[in-house]
């Protein structure tokens, strides 16, 4: 029985008197776990991405971010998250609640059935939960203060991703009711994680000598190395996330990895031709941006789009992210490592994509508009949640912390200095930027 | 049949006629073998930690050493420890041997019982033993001569860790006999590594500079990047490192690595707490040994103490961990990267907290002091072998090659010179430290 | 059915009414998906050793040529690539082809079988295609421009490679109607790789500086903490290279993951020693490609050589290694981060290595030469194919483009400035070499 709050010290590891395990059960679980720990190692890719994206000065601030999120966040998706996404209907289509915590207990059933155990459904979903919140820290990396984001964190990841992505995966979530279809979350993941941040890379203001003259200063990052690191890290680990969310180990699992391997080619294809074009050279960043793009936008769709056209939605996102780091640099919005570009725009594109190329419900299958609607109503209403609690969280932030942008002097000499006390090379003299 | 010696250039790779490969065979051979292949990967999160923890004159040394003492520890393993862990007994209860080797054959019998292969079983125990030189590598860093620490890993590995480990984990093993208890080998992994280390600290004696005027003074890292990053590699790679320990698939897998998430989560808060508190400002290199101080601790218990009881073992890590570092400074010892408050200090919590914590075993649920005690025998027990033949084994190598310590030039010019005639970084011209 | 061309953008991710998947469907498949994602990771692997052994002004030029490749790679091997190596027989023996793309529909049958479905197969494939390129990378790395490259990646990949090997991996192919063993690719990727880098190398001639007054200047690499992180992602990747290639779940997988482990660990501490004998110190870059030397090598004999015998195969790789080195300085050849003699040297090598040590073939098995014979014959097969195609593309190529170096003024000012108008690490003011 599910004991909250008090079970949670006392329930064991596992009821007694299971039957054998069947090889289904086995199977799924064992994929879902593999596909949880490579959501996991995200966080390794997330943070070598903005790091390398990013200044020497900030190094130590954006990795300490990465690091100390995911361990709350992990936390408070255990203590509510989980509950808030999955439970029970408190309010049927748009709140859930089961209790605190989660119930450990193994039953004969869900072995019969092949079905997940609770920990491994929850550490697959808190993973997810977990990656979420990095996708804000790079809205708002260089001039943010630690606590402030360290708490919206803890709150994004406890209470607002669950509530909005309740709608989308809880089995009585209105939107999964209307038939809105993201499998692994472009939408529930990716740009409510983007609109979260924009709207606090907005309130912050860009960075001191961001825009001058009216025209956006390209601010390169300090370590391409490990950028392209992190990019090849969440390659592989997308694997897990898309190829996981089939929350079962059949024929689908490899053939959503095809999807996802195409999408991710031709994004970084599509990114170097137009950084070329438009640039004159093919831009490193762009190109690991470019397969970023290619990886967020196939997530929604990448069990039901054809390989073909997988490829196609991946270049179309490789495009569309060239394109969209001008557009935020004309709207004065200072997104330092492009993560908007990545993860907003291309959430939004990959949850559109549905409507147009899935096989089993979009435009260019025969199906007509009927998806690409409802597509559009969940991308809004998403957009709606994010933003609103993201406008009402990061205000109530500033007044208990009185602003949540550091200081001029700070940010000069970099956060790690200011929030930190520490350097993170300080065996190599820094050129100052 | 088993032929040693000889048979390891003959044994064909299987015996003939198997009959057709059971479910439950197949599954529990490949969850342990990703938990090896995990496990391997742990020598680059440690490697990644403690380059970038120590000075960059140093790098190339570190890097070096964590990369041939894994290929001489699995080489020495394989050619006697693993015969002298998983052996009949010799001396019952304290000594096992089989041979030199082992004998790779698949019997009908293991396809049958869902056996593990010997291949399997080898490489998720030769990854173990590669794991616990590590711990040593880090201990004796900046200072220690290569080849002393070399030949000290190689005994470490091939005898005197499987001697112990024996103990703890052999059916005859003395201690199992009385009932230890350390699941993944808090005690069996990381305290015989962090007291063999220990041993070494304190012969060699603290670096040039570390104490100044009776103060210790911080000898700050070189790379927070590949710190960060390699501490998000061991966490990953701790799920097979626990997970894998369970020795096949089945519904305690996944909550294993869900009591191993918690308590690395809370064990990554409680330093960042303290270390707040204790120095002012959120210390990214506590942060890091706070997390890696949560999977030890929860190491020992992680298959039988409840989820939440996993979260305060964690945070109990990391604070043990931010105070053991000042401890360890008082005693005048000088541990660059603090491994023996993450492996020593965390590795005895992790196997008293199983006398503690564990549901079917620990004081708080009513079993009484009986398993404290017992846990507090092994801890002592593995304490005692692993200073004795650390103290041996470290004066030996220093009669050998007239001392294990570099020379103080060196040592100041940097050990990446002096022992390997390059640098880590011949592009960047390092500040003198 | 398979409708290529148009079916690649039409066909559903699955047939209708499949019955209930097989336990041996499942297992067989999911193991050969995460072989294929280890391999894919290999990607970071080769990026962070290439990177970090060459100096920091050409680093986002090789970081992007790796990035970009596996994009493009895997594209043509999904246009072609994949159809020319596994499809039918068009010049029976010879040449293959099975129309554009690749049909992903999964079949009843392929549950009854436990075989692996046609995305799973891909994938793994792919994988194997895009790191076949990576080696060519290195060996003309810091001269070449970038679009010859890429094109000549994207052709290699899509055409040359599928060729050569279906000659070894289709059932039609004539070296394996001969009997020509070549499990994972010593072969067919390795050396196939290696020659075609070595024709670009020796068009290319010496970087600027390499050779001078008759003797070969070492050039080091800048960044030796990378360059060890990415020996050992390709260490654990390899489990997945050559553990996948059984194309199944079985026990002989982690025997050859066994196999494996032990040649890389000779391979490390062959070239230990040799590079300390013939140098006076142990190197790292050195051990590193001893490391790599020991994979290559056992990867044609890792299902088939004894555990004893597959330590001396590495063992004599890593040898080879060292010495190779100095061979390749004596043709007045130019190998940046020595991938001829990782790759080519030892390609060669692990393939006769079967002649010699393969339980079921070899001559010290009281096989006869028969086999080393047959081993010589798809070595020398291979070598010509390879040398011929790149001795055409590369001239080919180098009329499209006007040459296929970068001018002498690029050259030293760096490839980032002038490929891509960027730096890799603009925090940090290098030293200029």
């Amino acid at each position: 029985m599910a004991l909250f709050g008090l079970g949670v010290f006392t329930l064991a590891a596992h009821a007694a008197d299971l039957p054998e395990l069947t090889p289904a059960f086995v199977a799924n679980n064992m994929w879902v776990l593999i596909g949880a720990i490579l959501v996991i190692f995200m966080n390794a890719g997330f943070a070598m991405v903005e790091t390398g994206l990013c200044r020497s000065k900030n190094a130590v601030n954006i990795l300490t971010k990465n690091l100390i999120v995911f361990g709350v966040a992990v936390s408070s998706y255990w203590l509510i998250g989980y509950s808030l996404m999955y439970g029970d209907a408190v309010v049927p289509g748009w709140v859930f609640l089961k209790g605190l915590f989660f119930d450990p207990t193994v039953t004969a059933e869900m072995i019969k059935d092949g079905a997940l155990v609770p920990t491994v459904d929850f550490l697959f979903q808190a993973a997810f939960a977990g990656t979420s919140a990095t996708i804000v820290s790079g809205m708002v990396a260089e001039r943010i203060k630690f606590m402030p984001f360290v708490i919206f964190s803890a709150i994004k990841r406890g209470i607002i991703y669950p509530l909005g992505s309740a709608w989308i995966w809880n089995s009585g979530g209105w939107l999964k009711q209307i038939g809105f279809l993201d499998f692994a979350g472009s939408t529930a993941v990716h740009s409510m994680g983007a609109w979260g941040g924009l709207v606090g890379a907005i309130i912050l203001g860009p960075r001191i000598g961001k825009f001058v003259d009216g025209r956006a200063v390209a601010i390169p990052g300090h370590n391409l190395s490990i950028a392209t690191l992190g990019a090849l890290i969440l390659w592989i680990c997308w694997y897990g996330f898309n190829g996981g969310s089939e929350l079962a180990m059949n024929q689908n699992v490899p053939y959503i990895c095809v999807t996802t391997t195409l999408s991710a080619a031709a994004g970084g294809i599509a990114a170097a031709m137009f950084s070329q074009i438009t640039g004159g050279k093919p831009d490193l960043s762009m190109i690991i941006n470019g397969i970023l793009a290619g990886l967020v936008s196939i997530t929604a769709g990448c069990n039901d789009i054809p390989l073909g056209a997988s490829w196609i939605v991946g270049f179309i996102g490789g495009t569309l992210v060239v394109f969209s780091v001008g557009w935020i640099d004309k709207l004065r919005i200072d997104d330092p490592v492009g993560a908007w570009s990545v993860h907003g725009t291309n959430g939004i594109w990959g949850t559109l994509a549905v409507g147009l190329f899935a096989r089993n419900h979009g435009l260019f299958y025969g199906h007509g508009l009927r998806q690409l609607g409802i597509q559009v109503v969940g991308v809004l209403a998403i957009a709606v949640e994010a933003i609103l609690t993201g406008i009402i969280l990061w205000n109530i932030l500033a007044v208990i912390f009185d602003g949540i942008r550091v200081t001029d002097s700070e940010e000069i000499e970099g956060l790690d200095i200011g929030e930190h006390g520490m350097e993170a090379y300080p065996d190599f003299a820094p050129t100052a930027r």
